[in-house]
């Protein structure tokens, strides 16, 4: 056991004998139990520093998006001096620290791919340096380049036609939270000589090709350890020992993630669950008399701020999948521990307060970690947040926790792994809605007429036979899943080649475990056309060539939304025929597949190339996201809704159940104190019965739309709104985009 | 099946309906038994060059060893616009092409590792520019750099005690033989097709690991194929499609060959087997009457002249172990097909002939496949070219052609692999010498005393005990083998991932055959001081610490090179124990491993790092080199010497065995005639009898003497001598060298 003397004052053993950030929390963490009137207002410097930030935000969105970008230096660890939101204030931040050597501006990271990077910074008016071009052409091949260089054509026409979409072949797959927190706790020396430990013990002696990988592999993580000493150094701190008190805890933490995000553009670049483990410091300086609680909350303030500058260089079709330039620095809040005890401190009461100190925000992408049991002043408070700025979503710790223990994270928007000992590959999603047109239309695309697809017979039958489209849909299901999952494979491999992110992964266990995370799109779309196919009559609508192009529905039938069994069985059985023809295959590194029912914004840009389908949905309309119900289906108000939400068993779709639900305050109460009453009591019936997520919008139509047209009013430049597993500002949505929005179900009653 | 225009004239359909040189050669060529008076002297276009190139060549010694060196341009086949061997005399050159843009300047070649590469310029006064050293340390990731980051420290550590040498990760692994016939036979057009049909092929969908890397290194074959078009365009020349004629034959052929020079740096790169394949096109010419028997020698002798010039930019230590600044540009002759049909053909001839067109060279390193089957009159013709220029190697047919058929090449000094379809993972060797020291001493280096090995009981008796000593070391070489293919594992990985020869493999079938080719330095002492521990007694003697430094033999014993079956057993167990205990390890790509006794002329350096042995040898000489036994103790003959060869099984070291003799030309006979009766006799006794390699010497020790004392001589200017897998300029060695080779038995007596 080794003792250092930052750590005087904490309780524990196993977290000295090993690297264990979990075990630190439960022994030294205070659990907070009273109400938010402990919270302090921000301090001038706060407000200083944040109206500098915003001044930003407001140049960069009238720059078209982007404020700056880097045309010269290549992104890296190391690769810029110091940066501050504004020179003149830069004594004014307490916790330092930029992407690049500029406020917003954006790094040039090719490594992903060299096209893409030209590409984005293109879009915006900036010219790339020759040399960097060369660079990343001629010498050193990225990402993409190698990635295009493996796929099949077969995977190339499935790309294409969309049926596989959302595939991180052009830019980093994220999903990695680093543990930051061990930098904090450990400082880089310690992990350095834990790191150097791992590698002498990788491998008995057997150098296989695993064991060859994962040794370089370490070689380049203790690299970054040691650049991210010099970073540190940049700014003036030491950090090879640990966090003395709260401000470098926050520091030091941020120092970690910083790494990450100087050399990573992952879709998703998460920061963890650090309230707990932050406030244990808090707790120490306040005990000690050397902090007060302003003090505290400007860290809380300060680390915010700085989370919400976090930016990457995008190109157009990137934006129309993931609307609003999210970058998903998920930060997670709440939850209760193995033990029973509730982990809310007065930290994770702090960090929902930056959207009030500082207004709402899109990110950090907050995540409460909800369960009925957390304490009651919580609950209100967090609801009270959600009311009044949108901003926060929520996923059940009682169903998770069971899964991934009490130190989980949320990686992306809704994915939970084990904090420093589980990464995921990510792969976007399988369309099951066009899947299901294939399977009529025997593999070729119902809107370019190709054969994509196995070319197996198409149903030729006027009216749809349920048990003949059950059973050709079963068969493409199999192709689909097929080459989705070799296709992730391929992109697996060689994002560990050309992209491995050394800086997260160099915080985190060696010994890791693997997801293979896939998805769904089009959920509710098959539910409800399967269901029309089986309790109405659906006849088929062809063009010259035979081909299905439109269907008519002669009936009724149940559709998914509205807790009614016989459409909502159809989901479940969905959902286990996906998870089960996955575990067939073989997946890179022995990962463990699981699946999303998670479009994000995306369910714009899938609704445009999937077809019309059985259900009634015309071509090119956006599918429903997420796992939510289609538009317009959901007739029995929100709890029906909620209800049907819940028969989907967690445990098949463990990378997340996405649910997005806006409600107008009016059906919420008619003051504060009912609505704040009702919301709670909503999501502790729906979590009870074991639901996974829900993102809360708490407002009317009409404010979407005078938002919409009147953009410019000064009450709507942060108006921020939950959309699929993240959050937006709203005007920073495209039109077409925010109509979709507008269409979705707001309920009006419960 | 396809036809060509350009294969008017030609027999055969198997080649038509696939790549398949082999059969083309079998179907269309015609064997030669007649003699060499049809030869032709060089044109005066060939003397016009050849002076141009020696007056060069002397400027590069006068200069240190290098005329000029690339330090702006990264080194790739379209790097350089033409360059020629004299811009004056540029129309002269039949055969053009050269490594960079000037003759003898040396390319620069990071992608093996940038150290080296900056080290070998350095070396001789050359400063790589800061931009290219910037993007091979910052951006993109080197061979050498990637291998240390994954060694052990135990690998490290027998590195450094060269218990284990010539680990190719510094600089390419070298020993592939791209087919560059198939550029002329086929075109390269016709080649991508070919690829693009493999990649389609490449794993029946399912994406693991192997079928990824397999598809990305198509994909990499595919574009340095494109690459070879644009190279020859530099040129003046289409070579999408097959060659014409005789001399487009021997260009495009260059041409595959130079885009290989281009992009590695391999320890051993291999010409092939031409000779046949180029006399179908000869004689097709010939035939038609548009080519005349000086324009066919000069066509061979300028593709010679271009592989005389074959350039590396390579460091001292290099040096060291590989004297004289050796390419291995091995190009093969003669060979019986297994139809039993002699292929020797008057191109065979020809090649030979420039050794006396342009006198003798050490490059190309030119290997006759002998066999006493040959025609008389190519045998005696070799025999007279061996005996007036030391520069031919022979490797017995009849030993290779059941292994690996008729169309195999040497891959480096000796290696046969079979062409376009087979490559190697070489991996220099183990010193058994020292491992026997290390079974002695506990795994205690003698010369260091540090703990290389594992720390077994070492020895402690005043008199060697042959069972204790044989028990320990048989532990010991466990050990050795052990981490001796774990190191080849691991180099052989990172060489695919950072050094991939996309440009050689491009030009052999995509699922090919590989051979991990170990070898062994430091065979006669082992065998010699096992020999001594059993037929004499061997006393030890110790240092202060225990540690034993020196062996006093009391008393006779058999020693290896006499045929005599006590000494000679030892060395057939010695190879079979190391070959079993090969097998039982994993071996990268599911290679086949196979082992040489061969050292090159780093049996010096082994010597200089291995302590005294009981055979009597003291510390710090030079180990024989090779097969041969040790210095001084043949006591029987040229002829005792070679049957002690032959009894080692070359199906046990398939990778080579090689065997360097030096005949004082009186030994041989008293005048031209009989001399060349008498090698020729002696040539088919050893090979009938098995032996796998003859490096023939012709000359007296006073010679050596003469040529080391005074190198200004104008006779002595290009003196070739063959060493062990290899010939050199004598007077490019070290002093150190050339004493070595003045110490080896030169047989007076037959």
């Amino acid at each position: 056991m080794i003792e250092m003397k930052e750590w005087d004052g904490f309780e524990g053993r196993l977290w000295k004998e090993e690297i264990n950030v979990r075990q630190f929390i439960q022994d030294n963490y205070t659990p907070y139990d009273g109400d938010e009137s402990f919270l302090a207002d921000p301090t001038d410097a706060t407000n200083k520093l944040w109206d500098a930030l915003q001044k930003l935000q407001k140049e960069e969105r009238a720059k078209g998006g982007v404020l700056d970008m880097e045309t010269e230096v290549v992104t890296g660890i190391t690769a810029y001096g110091p940066g501050y939101i504004d020179e003149s204030l830069k004594d004014l931040e307490q916790i330092v620290g930029l992407q690049t050597d500029k406020p917003l501006k954006r790094a040039f990271m090719p490594y992903g791919g060299i096209k893409m990077a030209v590409q984005a910074a293109e879009t915006y008016g900036y010219n790339v340096s020759d040399k960097l071009k060369e660079i990343f052409t001629k010498y050193h091949k990225t990402h993409n380049t190698a990635v295009f260089d493996a796929y099949t054509p077969e995977m190339m026409k499935v790309r294409h036609a969309k049926i596989l979409t959302g595939l991180p072949d052009t830019y980093g797959r994220g999903r990695i939270v680093g543990d930051y927190r061990r930098v904090a706790l450990y400082g880089l020396d310690y992990l350095i000589e834990e790191k150097k430990k791992d590698k002498a013990n990788c491998g008995c002696g057997q150098m296989t090709d695993d064991v060859i990988r994962l040794r370089e592999e370490i070689a380049e993580q203790i690299k970054c350890l040691e650049d991210m000493k010099k970073l540190a150094e940049i700014y003036g701190y030491d950090i090879s020992r640990p966090a003395t008190n709260a401000k470098e805890a926050v520091q030091w933490l941020y120092f970690g993630y910083l790494a990450a995000i100087k050399t990573q553009n992952g879709a998703a670049m998460s920061v963890g669950r650090v309230s707990t483990f932050l406030d244990i410091y808090i707790k120490r300086d306040m005990d000690k008399g050397i902090l007060t609680e302003q003090e505290a909350q400007e860290l809380i303030d300060h680390f915010t701020m700085k989370l919400r500058m976090v930016k990457f260089a995008r190109i157009p079709s990137y934006n129309q999948l993931f609307s609003g330039d999210p970058v998903w620095a998920t930060l997670d809040v709440a939850g209760t521990g193995v033990d029973g005890r509730s982990m809310v401190t007065k930290t994770d009461f702090r960090f929902l307060h930056t959207l009030e100190n500082m207004g709402p925000a899109p990110e950090p992408n907050l995540t409460v970690f909800y369960s009925s049991k957390l304490p009651q002043t919580f609950k209100d408070y967090a609801a009270r947040i959600s009311i009044e700025t949108s901003s926060i979503q929520y996923e059940n710790d009682d169903a998770m926790k069971p899964v991934w223990g009490d130190d989980y994270a949320i990686c992306c928007c809704v994915s939970a792994t084990q904090t420093g000992k589980e990464m995921q590959f990510f792969g976007a999603r399988a369309n099951l809605a066009k899947c299901l047109l294939y399977a009529i239309n025997g593999g070729v695309d119902e809107k370019s007429g190709e054969q994509v697809g196995p070319n197996y017979a198409p149903i030729t039958a006027e009216y749809l036979d349920y048990d003949e489209v059950m059973a050709k849909y079963d068969k493409m299901m199999d192709w689909l899943v097929d080459i989705y999952v070799n296709t992730l494979n391929l992109i697996q491999y060689m994002h560990d080649k050309y992209y491995y992110e050394a800086a997260e992964l160099a915080l985190m266990d060696t010994d890791l475990k693997r997801t293979f995370a896939t998805g769904i799109a089009g959920f509710s779309h098959v539910i409800d056309s399967l269901s029309a196919i089986k309790y109405a009559k659906v006849k088929v609508v062809r063009d010259e060539s035979g081909l299905a192009k439109d269907f008519e529905i002669e009936g009724e039938f149940p559709k998914y939304g509205n807790d009614d069994d016989r459409a909502d069985e159809i989901g479940v059985w969905l959902l286990k025929t996906f998870m089960d023809k996955l575990k067939k295959h073989h997946t890179y590194r022995d990962s463990e597949p699981t699946t999303s029912i998670l479009t994000i914004t995306s369910n714009v840009v899938y609704g445009k190339a999937t077809g019309a389908m059985p259900d009634g949905r015309k071509a090119g309309e956006p599918l429903s996201p997420g796992a939510n119900p289609s538009y317009g289906a959901e007739q029995n108000g929100l709890l029906a809704s909620l209800n049907s939400l819940t028969k989907l068993p967690y445990e098949w779709a463990l990378d997340g159940i996405s649910n997005t639900q806006t409600i107008n305050p009016g059906a919420l109460g008619n003051n504060e104190g009912e609505r704040i009453d009702n919301l709670v009591n909503v999501m502790d019936g729906y979590f009870d019965q074991g639901a996974h997520h829900l993102n809360v919008n708490v407002f009317g139509k009409e404010k979407l739309i005078d938002a919409m047209e009147h953009p410019e009013k000064e009450e709507y430049a942060n108006f921020t709104i939950r959309v699929s597993g993240y959050a937006v500002k709203f005007i920073d949505l495209t039109r077409e985009q925010q109509l979709d929005v507008i269409s979705r179900t707001c309920h009006e009653r419960m």
